[in-house]
C-alpha cells in the first residue's frame, strides 16, 4: 500500500466524465478548477445538462474526443462494459472509473480480452447519502483518501495520470490491489450501509407516536440509510463474498449478546450477559480509536468549548466574529439549536493551545462557555 | 399516550439530584436557570463538587433535605435501592429518576414494600455519548421528549411534578406506561448502542492502514460506541429481553442478506440477492422517513445552500454575518471544512420561503453557493 504525498496540484489534461451524478459532477467541478480540460456525458442528457450548467464541463460532442483520460462515474453493472466500449474506441489514453467496487469491472475487462494497459481502476473515498448532479461539489474529494486499482498489466503511466488527477482533486492516491480493496470496503462501507439500513428498517414497526420519542443517536447511526436502495444495490450484489463475510462479522456478535441476554432473561447467568454486552461495548470503541480523526491518524486531542447561543438571527455569526477576532481558526463547529426557544448552543472545536484564551475572551465579552476535551472525530 | 404542550416555564420547587454526571449536573443547571432550589450530591463527592462548581446547585448536607423532588440520576443497577431508600427516608414529596430503563426500578420499588403513591419514573431522552459533570449542559433536555412511568398507585400530584420539572427544563413531558417504555427504547436507543458498538468493535481486525480509508459513513454509523461501556453494560442488562427481541429484528434480515449475498458468490441466483439486499434498503429509507426533523413530526421540506468558504479566521464569520444582514435564521449549519486546504463548504439549511433570496444575495456578496432541498434531518 503506497501513499504519495497529497497536495492538490493543477492538471491540465483532458478529461471525458462518461456519468454526470454526484462524483461524476464533483469530479468535473474540482478537475475543472484544477484546470483541465473536461467533457460530460450521461446516459440521461437532462443530468449532463446540469451538471454541465453548473460549471462541471463541457457537454460532450456526438463523435469520440480525444482526451487523456476517461473516467466512467456510472452504476457498478455497467462501469465493466462502458470501460470496455471506451478502451476499444482507442480514443482516450487512460480509462478509469470511480466505482465503489473494483473486482468486478475489473474481472469484466479482463475477461472481455481487450488490453487492460490503459486501464486502472479507482475508488475516491467520498460521498454523500445524497445522490445528483446537483450535489456535485468541487471539495467533495479534498482530503479524502483515494484507491487506485491496477491490473497485473497496467502501464505505470495510467497508474500517475490518475494519481494526479486525484492530487489535482486535493485527494490522498492509495494503490490497492482490486481484492484487498473489495474486502476492506466491504467492511469500511457497504456492511455499515447495510447495518444503518437493517436499524432504520426496524422502526417501521413501530407505532407512530413512538418513533417521536427517537433521539439523535439512531438518527446518527441510521443516517447512511438515506442513500439511494438501487446504487447500494448494486453495489452490494457486486461485492458478494465479501459484504456477506462482513455483514457476519457484524451480527455474529450481536447475536451472542441478543442470546446472553434473552438467557438472563429467563432467569439465566446474569453475569454472563453483562460480560458478552460490555466485551461488546469495549469492543467498539476499541474500533473507534482507530477511526482517522479530520487531519488523518490518530484521533486528535482537540479541545471543545461549549457556548449559549441566543436562537435569532445574527447571534452564531456575533459568537463567530468574536472567535475570528481573537484569531482563532475553528478546526469544527457544531450547532444544537431549537427553534421557537431562547437558546441553542455552539460547540467550538478549537486547538489546545487557543483554548484557554478563547474561552477566557469569550467569557469576558459576555458569553456563557463551558470547555472539555472534544469527543474523538 | 398523553403529550401535554412543551413550554418552557419557571419551576420554584425544591430539588435533591442524586447522582452528578451528565445528566444529574444538566438537570441542575436547567432547574436552577428555571428558579428551583437545587442540592447535589454524588457517591463520587469529587463528582458533586464539579457540578457545584458549575452552577448546578449546592451542596446536599449530611442530614435528609425536605424538598418536593428527589431525582436519582444514578446508574441503572442503583436506581431502585435508592429510590426505596429516599421513599422510606420519607423527606422528599416525591421521588423520581431519569434512568433509561424503567420496569427494572419500578419493580425493586414495588417488591420492596414502601408506598409507591410519591414514585414515579421519568426518563428524558437526551444524553451525549460524552458523560461526567464537566459535559453537562442547562440545555440538554431543550425540544427533547421526557417521558414519565408513573405505577398503579403514583399520585397524579407526583406524575404532575415530574412533568412541571421536564418542562422547565424544555422538554415535552410523555406519559408511558414502564413496560411500554422499555419495549419501544430498545428498539429506539439500545439496540442502536449495541449495533453501533458491534460494527465498531469489527474495526479492530483490519490493518490499521486499511482503517485510515474510512470514510464519514461509518465513522457517523460508529458514534455511539464512544459511549460509556459500564453504564451501556447496565441498561442492556436491566432491560435484557426487550433488548434481545431488538437486536434480532435487527439481525435477522442482515443474516437473510447475508446467506442471500453468499449464495449468488457461490454462483447462485444473483437476482434474489439483489432482491433480497433492495427490500433491506427500502426498509431502512422507510423507517428513515418516520424518524422527527428538527421540529419534531414529518421530515421537514428545508432548503440547503451550500457555500464555498475559504479557511482563515473570519471567512465563516463573514458568511455568518451576510446570512445576518439578510435577517435569514438558520434551521441548520453543517461545516465540512480542511485544515491546509484552501476552502472548505458550508452547508446553511434554511426554510423554503427565505432560500432564493439568501442565494441571490451571497451569490451577489461574492459568494460561490449551490442550492438544494436538504436531507430529511
Amino acid at each position: 500500500m503506497a501513499t504519495p504525498s497529497a497536495a492538490t496540484s493543477p492538471w491540465s489534461g483532458r478529461l471525458l466524465i462518461i456519468g454526470s451524478g454526484l462524483i461524476g459532477t464533483s469530479l468535473g467541478l474540482a478537475a475543472s478548477a484544477a484546470g483541465a480540460e473536461v467533457w460530460l456525458t450521461d446516459a440521461d442528457p437532462a443530468r449532463a445538462d446540469l451538471a454541465v450548467s453548473l460549471g462541471a464541463g463541457r457537454p460532450s460532442p456526438a463523435g469520440a474526443v480525444d482526451v487523456d483520460l476517461v473516467m466512467i462515474a456510472a452504476p457498478p453493472s455497467v462501469v465493466g462494459r462502458l470501460a470496455i466500449e471506451a478502451i476499444r474506441a482507442g480514443a482516450a489514453r487512460t480509462v478509469s472509473h470511480v466505482c465503489s467496487v473494483q473486482s468486478l469491472p475489473q474481472g469484466d475487462v479482463e475477461a472481455s480480452g481487450v488490453s487492460t494497459q490503459r486501464f486502472v481502476g479507482s475508488h475516491p473515498v467520498a460521498g454523500r447519502e445524497v445522490s445528483g448532479p446537483m450535489h456535485g461539489t468541487a471539495t467533495l474529494f479534498r482530503d479524502r483518501p483515494w484507491v487506485i486499482c491496477p491490473t497485473r498489466r497496467t502501464d505505470d503511466d495510467a497508474t500517475e495520470t490518475v494519481a494526479a488527477l486525484a492530487r489535482a482533486c486535493g485527494a490522498e492516491p492509495v494503490t490497492l490491489d482490486a481484492g484487498q480493496h473489495d474486502t476492506l470496503f466491504a467492511r469500511l462501507s457497504h456492511a455499515p450501509q447495510l447495518v444503518a439500513s437493517a436499524l432504520a428498517a426496524t422502526l417501521t414497526g413501530l407505532a407512530a407516536d413512538g418513533v417521536t420519542l427517537a433521539g439523535p443517536g439512531v438518527r446518527d447511526t441510521t443516517r447512511l440509510a438515506d442513500s439511494d436502495p438501487q446504487l447500494w444495490t448494486e453495489i452490494a450484489a457486486a461485492n458478494a463474498a465479501p459484504v456477506a463475510e462482513a455483514l457476519r462479522a457484524v451480527v455474529g456478535p450481536l447475536l451472542g449478546v441478543a442470546d446472553a441476554l434473552a438467557a438472563a432473561a429467563a432467569g439465566g447467568d446474569s453475569a454472563a450477559a453483562q460480560t458478552a454486552v460490555h466485551e461488546l461495548l469495549r469492543g467498539g470503541r476499541a474500533g473507534r480509536a482507530l477511526l482517522p480523526g479530520k487531519h488523518g491518524g490518530a484521533p486528535t486531542e482537540l479541545q471543545v468549548l461549549q457556548v449559549v447561543v441566543p436562537d435569532r438571527p445574527g447571534a452564531l455569526a456575533a459568537l463567530l466574529a468574536a472567535v475570528a477576532d481573537n484569531d482563532v481558526n475553528l478546526e469544527d463547529l457544531r450547532v444544537e439549536h431549537a427553534p421557537g426557544q431562547a437558546v441553542g448552543t455552539a460547540d467550538l472545536v478549537v486547538e489546545p493551545a487557543v483554548s484557554a484564551g478563547l474561552e477566557a475572551a469569550l467569557r469576558d465579552a459576555g458569553w456563557t462557555v463551558s470547555s472539555g476535551p472534544a469527543t474523538p472525530l
